[in-house]
């Protein structure tokens, strides 16, 4: 099969790309580098040290004799994104390409236009070259399980069957994002499902959990293949960033009670997924949802866990609670249905496994290059602007108070502040 | 009250302007002419003459002595927008400053993707405005019926109460919304109620049905206040398209079978709609929703309406059904609640009475400006590009055959092959 990974420089992408260029599917990569960009932005590196994609392309073939094309562009300018999907011809197209971090899209006004803009544009264009020059391509694109929100009622996958004053229907599950950003993949939702109704396209929305980890079998082959692991306050997902906070002695920051409930994954589970989306197509006209993550729990769940397997390492991981920088309930009841992939074959990885696999191991290995300010939340949802502060001399000296624990703990109290 | 009217320069922003100003509350119109600006692009013109925002204003002041402030600028100049709503200081925002026809939306990509952007980025703006400089302003946002589409099931306002595995929410009503314009509305929707629960904003969301009509006391003082009233395939709706194919012996084209049911209101209940949401302010935080519309009727019956009223007339209006141009059902349940703004006071005119007193009537008075080729649908919902013909020679030989009805018919024959 014929794959273009849009987005395929990126965390969950780079990943995708190696795992179906290892099944043997003909893969090319369409991305701009803009994450890359944004890590510029926002002073922060991710913790593993990630090569040039050229470099990441040559070591791969080097490594396997596999060669994975590159498209190097915006897919918000369509005449690249349609030339490149011309030159290429994919069956399957799997849309990573959207700025993809909750806290950046609420940095201020210029921050949740250029999200909303970005994923909103960049998707519509995709949706109109493949009306254009590929009627019969499938879409996997990567939606989110914050497209819901956190109703009273159990979360369904994309649609809800519905009674009402005596009359049934089967709705689009009504959807209360909680950022800018996951605002920005309703939308796309919305525009998915009336492109495949009128132009009889075939797509497949992956609701996506929270993704942990970034060992898989293709990255580990070589350092040259590393994958991103970002544990910042902005671009670093939860778990992620527990690890990191383990390893150097830096409370775990749960976020109010911790009692936010969310579905997680392994991202070795994010790329057996979209195989699956993609070895499935969806039928022309369908607009099927999936949700894609494999168990859930509370933050508070998570950071309990890190702190057991800290111990199984030597660690002593403490649990901070900070004031919520986020509008979200700290308490809710939570139970989405996620059976969908597991019925085309998919056999999760489990995160009490992973935890000491590929995740504490990994943080504790690359500790060195650690900012421990980074961690520490400055986007507030609350406020309209958030001037992010970057304070490269306090993070050399958190970084050195890093052998001396008590100094740390004064330091983070501090950036609290902030 | 002090009531900024964002897009004062258009349809119903316009009549609404006026009409806030007659009762007395100071207004301000913030508009920057781009609805002038596409019907040069399309070609078209409103039926009735409309004078330059200023002449109209002038007028106004000379006939009522009633002073209406003016910012020239686009609500997507984030700089522009929030520099006129300090100097305004508004206690309310009416907000119709969006691109607000579904064929213009799906003429190409370019359309659909400067619908959604210029829509979704103004919104966008007016919220951050509002957070960072009037906190305890109320918006009062036009969004469309068309959001919901026409499910199964009986339409609420905003909100619909499920029950679901024995447990229950109140949840946003699911949307299902029917062109890029209708989902850019739906986009804003879900930002505007992100924005109230996060910033505690107040914000009423005008779910408004098809406005037809074009007279309101208001406008009817002088000719120089003329309201634009649009006939054309674009911007026309779909009542004024047929008052003017019924005054100029065009058949009325009905789309497919017409079964389409929508929701309608004569403009003077838009104006009133308004003021009473203007009146009646949201709370802090809460975004709640109205139905904006008094009657709900099929395509079908409309057409039979107008030539009845044309028979009155002396008219002899037939009606033709050509190909749907749209995807939508052509026969389908259709149940709309629309009690909130009654129960604030809303006293609904009557679509039988206003067909002669403002719409026929009004087509047949100004029918010496109807360009016929313009009300033949060009914008095929299932193509990705429409390049609508624009043939000024045909639209004067139209013109010529007006005084000879046989012709016309030949004529408007062979428009629908387009």
């Amino acid at each position: 099969m014929r794959i273009a990974v849009l987005g395929g420089d990126g965390y969950c992408g780079w990943a995708t790309a190696l795992y179906l260029s290892s099944k043997g599917h003909a893969v090319a990569i369409v991305d701009n580098f803009i994450r890359r960009q944004w890590d510029h932005e926002l002073s922060a590196q991710t913790l593993t040290p990630i090569q040039p994609l050229s470099e990441r392309l040559r070591a791969w073939y080097r490594l396997t004799g596999r060669v994975i094309d590159l498209y190097i562009g915006d897919v918000t300018d369509y005449e690249f994104l349609l030339t490149s999907l011309l030159s290429f011809e994919p069956d399957t197209i799997v849309h990573f390409a959207e700025q993809r971090s909750a806290p950046y899209s609420m940095i201020d006004r210029k921050h949740a236009v250029l999200t909303q803009v970005n994923n909103v544009v960049g998707t519509l264009n995709v949706l109109f070259a493949m009306r254009e020059a590929l009627p019969n391509c499938h879409l996997v694109k990567l939606g989110t399980m914050g497209e819901y929100g956190t109703p009273n009622i159990d979360i369904e996958e994309g649609y809800l069957a519905v009674e009402h004053n005596g009359r049934k229907d089967v709705l689009p599950f009504p959807k209360q994002p909680g950022s800018f950003y996951h605002l920005s993949k309703v939308h796309d939702s919305h525009n998915m499902m009336f492109a495949c109704k009128i132009w009889g396209l075939r797509a497949t929305d992956l609701n996506q959990g929270v993704v942990y980890g970034t060992m898989t079998r293709e990255v580990a082959l070589d350092e040259a293949l590393i994958n991103r692991f970002d544990y910042d306050e902005v671009f670093g997902t939860v778990l992620n960033r527990f690890c990191v906070q383990a390893a150097i002695g830096q409370p775990l920051t749960v976020y109010g009670k911790g009692g936010q409930t969310r579905g997680f994954l392994d991202i070795r589970d994010t790329v057996r997924c979209i195989e699956l989306a993609c070895l499935n197509p969806a039928a022309a006209g369908e607009c099927r949802v999936y949700n894609q993550f494999t168990e859930q729990f509370s933050i508070l769940d998570l950071a309990f866990k890190v702190q057991q397997a800290g111990k199984a390492l030597g660690l002593n991981v403490e649990i901070d609670h900070l004031p919520d920088p986020r509008v979200e309930a700290e308490h809710h009841y939570y139970n989405a249905r996620h059976s969908k992939l597991v019925d085309l074959g998919l056999q999760p990885h489990n995160l009490s496994d992973s935890l000491l696999d590929s995740l504490v191991n990994i943080a504790v290995k690359y500790k060195d290059r650690v900012d421990p300010a980074l961690m520490l939340p400055q986007v507030n949802w609350r406020e309209p602007r958030n001037n992010r502060r970057i304070q490269i001399g306090m993070a050399a000296r958190s970084a050195a108070a890093a052998a001396a624990p008590e100094e740390t703990d004064v330091s983070v109290g501090k950036s609290r502040k902030n």
